[in-house]
């Protein structure tokens, strides 16, 4: 992995507005917030997306999460917030390094705009999929039709 | 908490198309998906908001989302996806049980399709809102503002 503007803030080479570090992660203002008090949460663990981070990191990471979220609703008086994290440059990732955004949702022009179009599951086809997920994650939850 | 389609999944009272599940977490495919793939991850423990989420819960949650991404991706074969968690109405939060979404976004049609305004962050204003978190935060960022 390259330099990123993530990794020169961790090392000190670009100045942010810090508001939490640990041994295994920082969390600074966003200079480009969708709404007031957004924050970026970091690993310092370099890793591009969160499929590449290792699964300690990413649990040191969630184990903050709630107390970053807790902090940022005193500190703004708001409740609403979304928390997201994006991998790829499809899913609109703009930075190589892994990022959890913690984004106050104030009102509806502020924070987050999704535009939320579903679809509807296939049962035949979420069977095969969800087996295929399942057998992917190790996770056994199928054993029965794996055997 | 009262009762929610989540508890009801989590107690086997709802049919789900599982795909993981772990003493912390379960993860199952979302009825309604904005994506072939979409998948809720979901602790077993009840809280409404990831505020009120535990530390422990929040890291085992944490901890299983690059394994669940891996799967994700493996099974669909779309590189890129989003990670989403919503809290509160006003930011979109359907159900009163936390809930990790991971978005699989093969293409700009389908998985999250978001409307990123952003703004600038004014340095003075900023410097007094990181300070306000971090206080809230406890996390000891500024202890010369603080002394």
């Amino acid at each position: 992995m390259g330099e990123t503007i993530f990794s020169r803030i961790l090392k000190g080479e670009l100045p942010s507005h810090r508001v939490y570090e640990d041994e295994f992660v920082i969390a600074f203002l966003d200079v480009n917030p969708l709404s007031r008090g957004h924050t970026l949460v970091v690993p310092r663990e370099p890793a591009e997306t969160l499929a590449d981070l290792s699964d300690e990191a990413s649990a040191a990471l969630g184990r903050i999460l709630p107390k970053l979220c807790r902090a940022i609703v005193r500190a703004t008086g708001c409740k609403s917030y979304n928390v997201l994290q994006n991998n790829g440059a499809a899913a609109f990732q703009a930075v190589s390094h892994v990022c959890f955004h913690i984004i106050p949702k104030p009102d509806k022009l502020h924070g987050l705009r999704l535009d939320w179009r579903i679809g509807e599951l296939n049962p035949q086809e979420a069977a095969v999929l969800a087996l295929r997920i399942s057998e992917a994650a190790g996770s056994g939850v199928y054993p029965a039709q794996r055997a």
